[in-house]
């Protein structure tokens, strides 16, 4: 573990899934689910990251509908909401999910080069591959390609939209009036890949952006995805359960920039964590079971099912986790590393599928707190110091409530300690969090 | 010629490109090619067009760069820059093009339900194929699909994306708390659509907006484009040079609604018209030579080489066009109807290569007006009330001055003489065209 390249703070995204991350989170009388398709909720939301210094705004992408009436529904394509609150802000990192699977490489480069020119240099690309045959069919496809495919395919067009990036240099745009001359075209570099799957000759039809390079994040957590963020990534979200997983994922991201040729600590690490506040601990387990009461048993088995891929409809929701077949993680087209830590979690606790259902519809997978602010803010500082990270990926349950809570309560005290911010330094998204341009 | 429908007011559209329509318009000292890659760029624009009551502000899409240094280049993305706009705006129609030829119908019906959902129903899609090879070589393919064939890919994209709009009723969204149903999923309607270049099994991830379907443009004039606009077209861009061409045009489009099952007069044909105006005549035939002259006799040859895909470079610029190639139109892979249009243009009226190219360079083939704002008022009315048109697509050659100088100029006396709207009178982008829902 390396701290190369750390200032001694902490990295924070606001991460910003329907009306907050916990499965039922929807259903609280404090939700915003009513405003979820409306412009203001997205641009309070964005100006409450801002107002707490938060590195960036996050935004997922499903492209599909969940299948099932107890599950919220419906996102906005994060492009689109991005780029509505870029001039409702003015630092705020914004960070969209885009799938290689399901886009062409000129569209991604163009969209996200467009997106860091209107926001003066905020925006970011999280690189996903989708997951299930539900997004293929919606293409017009049969099968969902497999893991390893996809992959390959996602190298590719992240090379492709990189060079895209750097076909235009930071002085080719002229804007000669005198001269008659709009760009110099002498500095223009023409893209020339053949790939198996992506190609393109040409050149972006964007000037070089401010970023340049616009943040690229990654957050497949197998091991093909950990080759793919040594490679390419400059931040890595993951999900997390212990300090001690989490140190051991540090380590094996630094190994793989390393093989990569890149410097260790180049990419910032991420987990997500969603916090459950209280001003105690019995007011936050309160909260808690609130909103765990909001999960129904028929929900957990339905859901779980999903996520495993195997019908557990037969099975009562009080039964512990049946013994799955052996293969099931191996033959899993989705999120292999999520599913194996799912079931990890399942036999060494012994756990039912309610249970399960609850803890995993809490934070689906993800390290879920339930405490007082200050405990917050001290474990969030250990996972800091002990190497298990460069800062947090914010899931609140609730939205938009639970991430004010997080905002006036939390950033003060990592403030205070001096593991956070004051005020942002610089203008750009690679500015704040400490990456070359 | 029917006049049903018509409420004896026209409609506006603000096309804006680059720094401005005239193709050396980007040198004109009062342009805001500094600007052009900025967010105030398009905001400014915006809310000039928003108070001059323009049914709405429309975005082209060119998937290349322009291999000219003297051709303003670098176009953000249309969809990027509508979202951001969306929030500075309230009431304007918010028109942008995404090609059928380079998109997924998925991702196109995403973005424009998303882009409609936070702009409260002001979104519209203009419908294009594209033109070149130069547009294909940047997505990875060798050539682009001929004519024929991209309008037979772009009926079939169409379809599916309005199908996907189609899949959420207007209640299917239930956001039902108490009884922890997010959504009625007895009200999805399955797409389940298999052509031979597109397909969609399931649902759009975005619930029905608030216009259920985002606006259709279509700009293809050919008669193949004609056709499809028959079937589609809520509005209708289109070059015409005289009133009797469109209105013959006009009255064409009525037949290819017939045709299609709809009522004369239910798609809104809005020519292009670059407007150069000045408090007197003469003054205005200054600020358009002032203009031209930034136009070189290198540009002219080069440009138009391009547009009629023939090398002219062995030609003096004060030479008449030469007699091409009888088959160049038919093997035209560009803009066929504008291709034509300006062959006519040329032999008829036995114009150089420069004065050719200075008309074309000014408006792109489009209608351009020079003189005082009440004689383009007079223009403007006569063309509707003589059948050519249902408004326009205003093309300022400079931007952003030439468009606020339409707008204070031009709409006062549009509305003074009741062919213009005071004020928006509903909210959406259907209610301002008068389009039903």
């Amino acid at each position: 573990m390396s701290l190369q390249k750390r200032d001694g703070r902490l990295h924070l995204g606001a991460f910003i899934y329907y009306a907050g991350h916990h499965h039922a989170g929807w259903r609280h009388s404090e939700s915003g689910a009513e405003n979820m398709f409306k412009l203001p909720y997205y641009v309070e939301l964005a100006k409450t990251a801002e107002r707490g210094r938060f590195d960036m705004l996050f935004l997922a992408n499903l492209l599909y509908v969940q299948p099932s009436e107890g599950a919220a529904n419906g996102m906005l394509d994060p492009v689109v909401v991005l780029s509505a609150i870029a001039g409702a802000t003015g630092k705020l990192g914004l960070a969209g999910t885009i799938s290689t699977t399901y886009s062409e490489p000129y569209n991604v480069a163009r969209a996200m080069a467009s997106l860091d020119h209107i926001s003066g240099g905020r925006a970011a690309w999280n690189i996903v591959t989708s997951q299930l045959d539900l997004e293929a069919l919606n293409y017009g496809r049969e099968k969902h390609p497999d893991h390893a495919l996809r992959y390959e395919m996602a190298e590719e067009f992240t090379e492709v939209v990189a060079k895209l990036w750097d076909s235009w240099g930071e002085d080719t745009l002229l804007l000669d009036r005198a001269g008659g001359r709009f760009a110099d075209f002498g500095q223009l570099k023409e893209v020339d890949y053949k790939g198996r799957w992506y190609g393109a000759k040409g050149y972006l039809n964007v000037p070089r952006s401010p970023q340049g390079r616009p943040v690229l994040i990654q957050a497949g957590s197998s091991s093909q995805g950990q080759g793919f963020a040594g490679r390419f990534a400059d931040v890595v979200f993951t999900a997390q359960q212990s300090l001690e997983s989490a140190r051991q994922f540090h380590d094996a991201v630094g190994d793989q920039l390393a093989i990569a040729g890149r410097a260790r600590g180049s990419a910032k690490i991420m987990p997500g964590l969603s916090p459950i506040i209280g001003s105690t601990d019995a007011e936050a387990k309160r909260r808690h079971e609130e909103l765990q009461e909001l999960i129904t048993p028929a929900m957990a088995v339905e859901v779980i099912s999903r996520f495993v891929n195997y019908d557990l409809s037969g099975y009562s929701a009080d039964q512990p986790l049946p013994q799955l077949p052996i293969d099931l993680v191996a033959s899993s087209n989705g999120m292999k590393s999520r599913v194996q830590l799912f079931m990890d979690l399942a036999y060494n606790k012994k756990l039912s599928i309610l249970e399960l259902g609850r803890i995993f519809l809490g934070a689906r997978g993800h390290l879920q707190f339930i405490g007082t602010p200050e405990r917050l803010a001290d474990l969030m500082i250990q996972w800091y110091e002990e190497g298990g990270c460069d800062g947090f990926n914010i899931m609140p349950p609730v939205l938009p409530g639970d991430f004010s809570l997080f905002v006036d309560e939390v950033v003060p005290i990592l403030q205070r300690r001096g593991r956070f911010r004051q005020d942002y330094e610089g203008d750009t998204l690679r500015d704040h969090l400490g990456l070359e341009k």
